[in-house]
């Protein structure tokens, strides 16, 4: 930590903050400028944050430097994690070493279109099916999701193709029933923050996918992993999907910097969700192409049997020439980048 | 709602989206342009939604025209509505009439912190007590508020002090517990979209303070009150405390402009927040004149008799000169706009 | 400055930082920490930008603590600037003792319509006419001002009503002509970083109304006014008119607290632009008297004597009654914030 | 165009609409909603631009639904384009059919410094230099380019490279100057809604390198293409080089949608700056990768011999290794996507 002193600050001023830092058993490194004096601290920061030194007269900043999450850094573990999903010996790897193509319906309308999606998305190379049982919608009036019926629905599904299964999680009383039937939670853009959620997560003894907040710093979401990490659960995959800019063409600005800026900073595996970045068809097949070019460890899209009956985001999701198009190049591009296709379990 | 052909669109494409909207009941009004062709939808919008327009070959694009809420808006209820706070008897309105000045300590530290906050809150003119028992925090390692006991202390200093109580509930699953104590449920900034929390606060039979989601639009907002108010619960007052923008200088950017466009669409009061707002003390004497003056409902601050000890927010809390300048602002600005200040109930 | 290096740095990657500093006359004092060693820089700042620390093995980041702002900052001049527009003996001050209000068209039209536009100005309390000749316009297909020919109006409106006149120039080849018509130049909010156009109007000889760029930081907004004032124009007067921000009910997000935030850091005054930042007529009243109440120095506003065929804006510009509000707020909220009406130059 | 009247539009509200637009030649088709009426105008945008239809009584809102530019969209010419650079026998394109690769040293320093990075450039791949001579600086204080001499040092880099040569002017009176030695001129993310400069560019008789401003939406950015075009000058280029969004962790944020968006509304071609978006070298390379990947038509990138005394944005400068990767995905990646990297000319 830095505290930067106010031009006018006297040296009474510096010699409190020193005390203040010395008193929880920190050391205070003073350098006197010709404008400023500047005090480096040295010790443990979580101490440093009780004292208030923000407060103190003639403090005009404190700047923190060392980054404040850790069991998911990579100084906590410095070689990139591989988190595993689904049953022992039908496992999916989510890692460095592969790429993982997830796909499936926004939400799970019934056992037919959902068996349509997960058999396209399966054909396609995807080895994981995600699908939405239960929806967070910004409407109390939308759609909001088939519930326990849904899940029902997923562990058929997952019967009949082999595909371990992703579902969102949108409260925390749903956690438990939720972990019975899926082989990962997803928690969703607009839960990033609902620590609650985050705990019970990091409770069920199940791999959590993260969604970035839509309105989310890279550091917020990293430290929204470490809430899951806290508690003991460290399979987690982070998931950027897009953040609020002031941009009107896409739904969302995908950050595609966010997936090099997270594998730098934390061990964590990292995949991109086009499809909720853009909400247009159109670009979910360039965007999942940069995704995998710019080193992803994974993509997420919606898949529809029929499109044009979708209960929910049928404008995004693939099918036909599309998603034939996105499978060639799940295949042909993970080698340019050192990578190779996570395959699905046999069946 | 509006369709919007491409400008290849056939005729074909026009009569299939013609044939839809006449298929749930609607009219569908053909503009033919020179470029493009648009459609205008008259009718029930809920069941156009489910016709997932944009799919459809040769559309462009849908245009969403009327406001998705309806219970909150000023179409629903002309007149602006006053929410009234307390036990029967001693109530404190909040509302198109008067300027509600709540105050207090960002969190509850202990008795003794809660009940001065609460006298200098009562002598600087404020007439509700806040004060935080659960702190949804960035940090898992932050200090997360004193829980219940949070709640009985503020329990007791209400007794103390006269003054009805809002304070934060952060999870689903403490709405009972929180409802069983606060005059008022605050629902924050990280959890506006938090469905679960916001239809059990519609359920708790108190009233509840909204906060703006620092990345929500108003109409998210709004629809996020609109939640609430579907279970039944119409006792909802919005609180605008600042939006994330690129503007470093101060923690969030106040956006004083969503008073009058809040006031011009919905029935709902409306108060602002400059501490959180600001994360700056020297702004926040400035930004609640801005806020009365614009015309708000009412302002919330923060105050700590000690704030170099603050657990939480230490550097926005108002204490001395500035709280004293501020009560004479309270007490002389509202007239100008046509209000005037709520009083406190008597002890 | 701070250098903050890697937790892998060696200690020849602290010497070598080292090395580099007091190579060029600065000292270095090192803070070794347990994870990480921060280096504080104490010496001449534009020597140490030359030094690349960044580049440096070992390096993880560079704070910059100082303002880059000189001229323009309160350590410069720590007493707040009034700014004087027009004539010797008939000048109308911008400053810390007075609100001034700026009242014109937003496009000069005809000299009827200027005329008729700067009368109302004046009844409702403008001490300068504001008004369009050359409009810088997002397309090259709509109206782009009368050029020359509209100076030429405002001179002779200005003799008519006494009203000293504040223009925009956007470009550098026009500021000779319009620093021969004009009593203030107005660098609008496209223009805020056109560093050619800033050191023009910094050497016109006349005071400059320089407009926040739309998406600029409070800092480059101070740095362009350093640049106007580095050519020896102190002469600035800031005008905060609308940030972009994701909310979409209003044109731009009105920065409120920029007016506190600029006087806490540079002497020259600040004024608001409640019309651009809003876009919206209704909005035009509530915001002005949230500018006044924060403490701005002025406010500018578009009046046309006939908002339904105005050539620009006109969507927002006041009339009639609102124009009557509006000039009663101008006449009463600034005593409560210690300031007085600066007055019309007499006739 | 659409107008939406108010829900409390009266029959001689629309009636006014309708008669408004009449007068001006166009056709006003009503359609009568449940709660408001719309009304879809056909004809001339530009007549009924000068309507201001927004300030008619009953009217809420009115909805633009053409694209405002004309020139340089696919409606226009709906066969993207390719434009050449460099003189006749020796251009190099910039198109659908090819990725070009464009790259040097952000500012010129030197003859000999400016000679070592073209050579280190064409020995990557690169078929276009690039390299400022006139520089726009956020601080006065700041280098701010070698100017004429700069351009002088490029013109002899061509000759001994055979590079054709892009280079920034930043005031429209430099645009005869640069236009002398330059292959290409670029306008830079400050000056891109710099009309005058876009005009004299668009009257240079050269391509131009158009950025896209840092907060400029798309739409924006090829409005201020129609500029340039509108003056006779279709040999455009669009440079997508990151927006301002609330992420600290990239110095910008690359919009990589941008790409596919622009190519599906413009005919014009788009390159990717990752260095000035990310201001990060280690991110430079993979997000070169994903530019690629995305369909973009070339990549332009900062190179420095010596980025540790590099006047200007060292830090994110390429050389060694990191170069020799990128050099080697400029030669891979193409074909994935169709495409073949440009050749530099024969020297």
């Amino acid at each position: 930590m830095v505290v930067v002193m106010s031009p006018d600050a006297t040296d009474e001023d510096v010699a409190r903050v020193v005390e203040k830092v010395e008193g929880v058993g920190g050391e205070a490194f003073v350098s006197k400028g010709l404008e400023r004096t500047i005090i480096g601290l040295v010790g443990d920061i979580d101490s440093f944050h009780h004292l208030n030194l923000r407060t103190l007269r003639g403090v005009a900043d404190v700047h923190r430097i060392s980054d404040p999450y850790k069991l998911v850094s990579r100084q906590h573990r410095p070689d990139r994690s591989t988190v595993w999903i689904g049953e022992p010996g039908r496992q999916v790897p989510i890692g460095p070493e592969t790429l993982t193509f997830i796909a499936g319906p926004c939400a799970v309308e019934s056992a037919q279109q959902t068996l349509e999606a997960a058999q396209m998305a399966r054909s396609a190379g995807a080895a994981i099916l995600r699908g939405g049982a239960f929806k967070p919608r910004t409407s109390p009036y939308a759609f909001q999701g088939l519930g326990v019926k849904g899940l029902e629905i997923l562990a058929d599904v997952r019967v009949a193709t082999g595909l371990p299964i992703v579902t969102e999680v949108v409260d925390a009383r749903d956690v438990p029933v939720v972990a019975e039937y899926a082989d990962m939670l997803q928690i969703g853009t607009r839960n990033m923050a609902n620590f609650g959620l985050l705990q019970a997560a990091g409770e069920s003894g199940k791999p959590v996918l993260l969604k970035r907040g839509m309105t989310a710093t890279i550091e917020e979401w990293l430290m929204a992993a470490e809430y899951i990490a806290q508690r003991g659960n460290l399979d987690v995959v982070l998931c950027e999907r897009g953040i609020r800019t002031f941009e009107p063409a896409t739904r969302n600005t995908l950050d595609i910097s966010a997936v090099p800026v997270v594998q730098a900073a934390s061990h964590l595996p990292v995949i991109v969700d086009p499809s909720h970045a853009a909400g247009r068809r159109d670009l979910v097949l360039p965007l999942s192409r940069a995704a995998i070019a710019v080193g992803a460890d994974g993509v997420i899209v919606d898949v529809h049997p029929q499109p044009e009956v979708a209960l929910c985001d049928g404008p995004q999701a693939l099918e036909g020439a599309d998603l034939r198009e996105l499978a060639q190049a799940v295949r042909r591009l993970p080698a340019l980048v050192g990578k190779e296709p996570a395959l699905a379990p046999v069946v």
